[in-house]
């Protein structure tokens, strides 16, 4: 089959990373012509939203799906019609608005943290009137990785955030002393079929993902597979789809959603019998799902900035190097490691000191 | 790095879809345009002894390999000096001549099955007056699958054989009734370490490996690892190496060598820890070999001459499909599927009726 894919980073790469097995083929759509993705495949170097190149990837794939959730709703109305688009709009516009999300987690059952909308700068000192001290203000749309966000703790803060926000819409949250962060990637096939993962335990570090661990028989599985269950039929859901959640007070709240393979079921790729990669493959090309088995205690360390030397990753039992071929930049997600622990959640010390 | 490899077939792919998570690139040196690892790297269409072409991959790559053992001698001349090449030409003349290669496992203490060797067609029938019958009848170079061999049971099939031997040299075997067929996978660093991976339980199909069952606990375990061990050392060995041997009255009797990464390890990508392919890019780009423990109990199974409705094969749980991107043709490896059975050598049974 022919599989396009809006977007060239590292989620396309791996993609197609666990499509090429299959003798698919791959075209991606992405502005950059170093698009990491790009040497596995076809790379049509154009805009998100450039029309001939969109009808160019329309008539040359099977299937279209993509590795970023911020694509324009103009991309979806050219491609609408001339090939199938999985995931599809409906749930790509609920994740792209912070708001909509929220809400349709309230209409879902499922619970977030306190929050208030910020329609711009002006109205953030009455939100926090209404929410106190401290919080979080995120922007309504196109946030990822800590950016777009701003934590608030005191009025000099809150003053600047204002300013910075101007009249961009937003959300303001409680800051919640949550107990962990996990998260529960799950698959939907064409047929409605459905897939869980084991939860991922999540350690964030200046905003961004620093180390996940697979934890198997977690005691907030059922509870958190019931709430995304609810989520992917309502979404009419094709793909795998990725729900984050913070426990607080030994409960679930939901933070947000990703309708993409996610950062943190790259895990997966080895620890479980399918790859999240593979699953959201099957979903949108109409296969059976595969197995989420896990095949033992395994964790993942983003590398952040650049790749440390292989032969010193490698010689640490048990890990597997992916290395997006990406160039080296500060705070870049360049590459990450798959490690298989001896006991759940505990990594090898000289992984950490990397 | 840049990786070459003289060869572009399914093991190349192999080879290159275990070394794209790294970020290596690939050069293919094939005489076939569509060569099926072309797609993932650069494609140098050339014969194997080309020497332009052989150059140009010296010059364009950090380290060279091959995907068969066939490897002219003339190629190895060419690249020495030039560019490291792994395995070295040792090893590879040990595996092209099946002679050497039984009097190199009686040097190294390896039972093997009775044999003499035949010049030609007309010493046939001496060898058989030496041997008897039943006998297989084995060119001394170039056979693989089951080509270039006979199977000797009555006088005639004897004289249908020395006319078709003609003037090549082969070696004539006595016909063992071995309980089972079993390979070890072994790798060996450029610091001389080396790993084993479990036992691999063979089944063949018309000459050709049709099934493949990983055997972890083995008791002939280690016997397999201490006669490869000694191999791997004789040969100063680098890189991925697999042993078929018989087993005959509980004994081990070694048939053959490659010395490259092979079919009866295939399971090894989802079902060991560090597959024989990336066991391989360790080993000879001189990084540490990673670890060989079992995943759980894994099986392979070839696709011989068209790979079936992709639908079928996944809905089957635990299966992993491996399509070569070859073209259908009968007889043809076109592509395995590995799966996670339930318990040791169990394979879902409609796996086995696709």
């Amino acid at each position: 089959m022919k599989i396009g894919v809006i977007g060239g980073g590292q989620l396309a790469r791996m993609l197609a990373l666990a499509g090429l097995p299959w003798a698919h083929e791959f075209t991606f759509l992405d502005p950059a012509a170093d698009a990491c993705a790009g040497p596995l495949g076809r790379l049509l170097i154009a805009d998100y939203d450039d029309e001939r190149a969109l009808l160019e990837l329309a008539a040359q794939t099977d299937v279209v799906t993509f590795d970023f959730e911020n694509v324009p709703a103009r991309s979806l109305e050219v491609l609408a019609g001339r090939v199938p688009v999985y995931p599809g709009a409906r749930a790509l516009a609920a994740a792209q608005d912070r708001l909509h999300e929220k809400a349709l987690f309230g209409e879902l059952g499922m619970a977030t943290a306190e929050f208030v909308a910020v329609d711009d700068g002006t109205a953030l000192s009455a939100a926090i009137a209404e929410l106190g001290l401290p919080a979080v203000l995120k922007t309504r749309r196109l946030g990822y990785d800590g950016k777009g966000q701003w934590l608030l703790r005191t009025a000099a803060e809150v003053e600047v955030a204002a300013r910075e926000l101007g009249d961009t819409p937003a959300l303001l949250e409680c800051l919640v002393p949550f107990e962990r962060e996990v998260s529960l990637i799950a698959a939907r096939g064409r047929d409605g079929a459905v897939v869980f993962y084991p939860l991922s335990e999540n350690t964030h570090c200046n905003g961004i993902l620093h180390t996940t661990v697979c934890r198997a028989d977690d005691p907030l599985q059922g509870a958190a597979e019931a709430q995304v269950g609810r989520l992917l039929e309502t979404l009419d859901y094709v793909g795998v789809l990725a729900v984050e959640f913070f426990q607080h007070r030994g409960e679930l709240l939901a933070n947000e959603f990703a309708p993409r393979v996610h950062n943190s079921g790259h895990w997966t790729i080895e620890g479980a019998e399918t790859s999240q990669f593979e699953n959201h493959l099957r979903a949108i090309l109409g296969l059976p799902l595969g197995s989420t088995r896990p095949r033992g205690h395994y964790a993942m360390v983003n590398l952040i900035g650049a790749v440390p030397e292989p032969a010193r990753m490698l010689a640490i039992p048990g890990t597997h190097l992916h290395h997006y071929g990406k160039t080296a930049r500060p705070g870049r997600k360049v590459g990450h490691i798959t490690v298989a622990c001896a006991a759940p959640g505990v990594l090898p010390p000289e992984l950490l000191a990397l």
